[in-house]
């Protein structure tokens, strides 16, 4: 059994609480944060603080806390045998202040309210040595079928890809939304559409699956589509978008 | 039983013929195609020319040619009885040089070899007349679940969203995919993340569901993903992107 103390009370930490609360190898011990209301979720089911001197020990020390307070959070438990991790994708191990260290960073968008499977969630370790690698490890299998080691240089490209496929896309979908929504066209006309974009990668490279104007320099119907945007941003988007689409394919054509 | 001439070899015409194929209420009769290499994996499974004057009777003449071939290709047909419709987003329907002329437009991306769930793809009909409209709502209703009725007004728009929900995250996802191989790093980690992406605006709007550093304006994090990029159009292409994420939720912060 792998005691846990849970610093933060974010989407990050509520969502890591209920997936740990269902494994048996896992006992959330306590869960600290700065502000008493938002501690509030988590009491009924477990104890909490606000005192940095009343954390409890623990085998480890989950940080969900921002990026810029990581290193300072890891400072006040220097005191602790147990290990320090973080759960960030852009924090490199080393913010962390302790000997024993790691970092525990679970590749998902988390939303509040929007419970997600926690075993098909890709669980990205990396670890300060070799037992720390192990209890890291036994962390993450005890809540994700996926765990992989990766390094803080291989965890910041994941996580501007993070950006790339999910922010970036969903604005795209945002963009679409409020055209639909102008044109009295029901949104959800797309959906086949968009799960169909994301399924077809499962079995060919995004740039096989590609199709559209852009890809065939269609330039009667990206001049059509751009004269369509009425935000001169969402105009440049789709210019520079289909620029490099056009780019990628241009030796083919 | 509606008869049917379907005009073209590629990808929609493909697709089309092989949803046809599945139902009792539609017949095709004939493929016409300009390339009669094109036209072999039709052999064997129905008749086909590559002769406008050779083209049959039908009810329904059904174009699924590139977009700049639908007025021509339907001046050729002027002298037939039954209703034309092209299978275009882009393209209005009086582009169609017949009186009986309508618009059948499945909301898809098609890719050869990969097969689609036809029953669940929006169909966009317009037609010119009640008559019209009601044999494309029977032959809609023929091979999808949902037929909608749409101006070309809004087709025009719908197009152009479907380049916003398709084409681009699609490529998005290429650069993704760069950046992972470079990087020795299983691009099928993000998938998880994809499809959460997809699956969180089912039921919040993309504008609630969106999360991550150009929303909460976390300048430290955009730059250094910026500077991972190589390419200065994949710069410029992020830059933009959190440009107009942040102009959208800068009266929360």
């Amino acid at each position: 059994m792998l005691s846990v103390v849970l610093l933060g009370t974010g989407n990050v930490a509520h969502h890591l609480f209920h997936a740990f609360s269902k494994s048996k190898d896992i006992a959330v011990h306590q869960v600290y944060g700065r502000n008493s209301e938002a501690l509030k979720d988590f009491e009924p089911k477990v104890s909490t603080t606000t005192s940095i001197a009343k954390i409890a020990e623990a085998d480890m020390y989950i940080l969900a806390v921002s990026d810029s307070s990581v290193t300072e959070v890891s400072k006040t438990l220097r005191g602790k045998k147990g290990t320090v991790v973080h759960t960030s994708g852009s924090v490199p191990m080393d913010a962390i202040k302790s000997k024993q260290r790691g970092v525990f960073y679970p590749l998902q968008t988390f939303t509040k309210g929007n419970e997600v499977d926690f075993r098909e969630i890709p669980i990205c370790i990396e670890a300060e040595g070799e037992e720390n690698r192990l209890l890291l490890e036994t962390l993450g299998k005890s809540i994700s079928n996926h765990v992989y080691r990766i390094s803080s240089a291989q965890r910041k490209k994941l996580h501007l890809c993070a950006v790339l496929v999910n922010n970036y896309p969903n604005h795209l979908y945002h963009m679409a939304h409020e055209i639909c929504a102008e044109n009295k066209i029901p949104f959800h006309l797309l959906f086949p559409l968009i799960l169909e974009t994301v399924n077809k990668i499962r079995h060919l490279s995004p740039k096989e699956a590609q199709t559209g104007p852009a890809r065939r320099n269609d330039i009667v119907t990206m001049q059509q589509h751009i004269s369509q945007l009425q935000d001169p941003l969402q105009q440049k988007i789709y210019q520079l978008l289909s620029e490099s689409i056009k780019a990628l394919y241009e030796k083919e054509l």
